[in-house]
């Protein structure tokens, strides 16, 4: 397993393992988390290393002091606006901004489980975050939005991925109004999926989750992933042939026969054993 | 009309035909409905039998015994895993998972309307064949779910179908955790459209449904149904247009000019009256 | 600004204007509001005149008399027949259709925000019309559906526009059932965004909606609905590129300095201010 405490990582994250689960706190509690470069590389670092490691099997994003991330950092955008006035031009800007993106696109295809814990801000990029979580849970009282037209920018990177969350319909008035909500709202149009009243029903619905993930087979839930990500931009039935060969290649491997003996046995599977 | 009842068809299968309705009852109390893949060929030929029938409005799939499907069935991969033992390689299973893709596509794009009386196991295959019908109606304490990943294997035939149902934000999360989850959980993130509470209710649910169907006009519901699933896959001006002609053909038609009268005149059209 | 008033448009429509917000009311009551061909010639000849026009921020659609709109207009109907039977083809009906798709279409793509106010009947090419604003209320008690099936005719124009707001599974149900629905439902499927118990309650929501929408900025704002649409159409990574490129302009641009400042004085920004 990659040791991911040996890893060199910004002090703006916070890493555990524990199991086959990560977690990755955001750690700057000085502005409510908001994502600064370096949390966006270090992010992508962290990904990119245990990319091809099947026994980290999901990776849980959260905030520390009560926050999960407010949106862009405000000092990086100060050190942006001089690079740009000594450069002459607004490529510096254009570059910053595609980074978030490269960001949360790699954590919208990460191989692993992503859950996301939403409590507090999860504003602007850190609701785009949120949007490419494989399974999300909040607090109640958690407040979402998209204020950047009211500040006079875009969503520019986040877009596409609340639209592929919550549809076009209410993308446009999430967008368009730029008003926050709280946790009940983003359970109702399809951002998070499962609202937690209190921090203990919240610790609950996350380890009640983990759980469900650790009797799913590594190798499959992977394959799986990914199918459903290509079943949005590939024709059908090129990918329903693919999907039939990785069906019998499943079946074949070691996962599979395991899986039925387990079925048949009525035990749990292997993989479900992580001490 | 198209007689059915002449067909020869496994006893996997029971067919009714009531005026222009066909109920295809899925048989096979002992393994809780499971697919097995003469199941998987009768469906396609009855499918295949009735797409020019246009007596035939509407087609029900339910289950016998108190149970939709509980999946793939167990005896057909036994029977399966000899034959790829036989050949020294893994086509059998891809070919057999294909077979099922194949059906539950003919399925969705079938000219009729087709609805799903869920009840008990909607597991695996059972929920992919439920999420291809045109109206969904079930029980509250159905059990639906993905169980795939927690045997070692893969939606693999069903997760475009899923996705195309519910959105990729829930069926990365039903996919991805494996769980079950009833009927109210069904509806709310958009696998089935209504819930009964009981047996009785499920049969007026049903019997309204089909009342409904009857009022349509058989041509044009058939032209709608493929111009909705056209609209995810082609470019919109060209569908416009496409559409419009259609329209024009619709309008000038026997069942455009009769359902004009029927408005006038305040009675139902023809086309409902199927003594 | 465009001045609204000096425009001739047929009386079929009433234009309102108040700082940067545009009301078209439909304005036929006789006819529950029906869509005329002049209707549709009045809306697009007002959409393209005032497209460049960044002082107008919003544009609301709402029907006299307690209705929104329940359709098509059969007297129109009827000069398109008589054109059909002089031309000896049903050309004059596709025209006549299709012109309906185009006009949904340019305000589907409206650069303005679009609000929908439903009353009423929500009808046909109403409903189609419903499913284009950014932001849909409705009154509980309003009447929504696609009665064409049952008519013997096709919602040709409007399936498309349907299938993007509420998704296939839904739109595949409205469609083939021919029922009409209710504010409450039309919440829970998705083609509105609030429901209102009466009307004083609708105004508050329609209120609060122009509020939220002056305080976004214009051209942010344009730029942001520009992107959502895309977002459905273009492939990801070419599409973020260029939402890179678009945020460096934002940011550098008039709105973003003022939007940033506003937001360090804790004050409204300049746009929200049209007195």
């Amino acid at each position: 397993m990659q040791n991911i405490s040996d890893m060199q990582l910004d002090e703006s994250l916070q890493l555990e393992q524990e199991k086959g689960v990560i977690t990755i706190w955001l750690n700057r509690p000085e502005s409510r988390n908001a994502m600064s470069v370096k949390m966006v590389e270090s992010i992508q670092q962290i990904f990119t290393a245990i990319e091809n490691d099947t026994s980290i099997r999901a990776v849980i994003f959260r905030g520390k002091a009560g926050h999960f991330c407010a949106g862009g950092d405000i000092k990086d955008m100060a050190n942006v606006r001089a690079e740009a006035m000594a450069a002459g031009n607004s490529k510096p800007y254009a570059d910053f901004n595609r980074k978030f993106g490269a960001m949360i696109e790699q954590v919208d295809q990460a191989p692993q489980t992503v859950i996301a814990v939403l409590e507090g801000a999860v504003l602007g990029g850190g609701f785009g975050l949120a949007c490419v979580s494989d399974i999300a849970i909040c607090l109640e009282n958690a407040k979402f939005g998209l204020p950047e037209t009211g500040l006079g920018i875009i969503p520019a990177q986040i877009a596409p991925f609340v639209v592929k969350r919550v549809g076009l319909t209410q993308a446009r008035r999430l967008a368009l109004l730029g008003m926050k909500f709280d946790g009940n709202t983003a359970l109702n149009i399809g951002v998070v999926h499962e609202v937690a009243e209190d921090q203990a029903e919240l610790e609950l619905l996350l380890n009640s989750t983990i759980e469900h993930i650790l009797l799913t087979a590594p190798h499959a839930s992977r394959v799986t992933k990914a199918l459903l990500h290509r079943s949005l931009n590939e024709p059908l039935e090129q990918l329903l042939d693919e999907a039939a060969l990785q069906f019998a290649q499943a079946v074949g491997s070691d996962e599979g026969m395991e899986g039925t003996m387990a079925f048949i046995q009525k035990r749990k599977p292997k993989w479900a054993d992580l001490d």
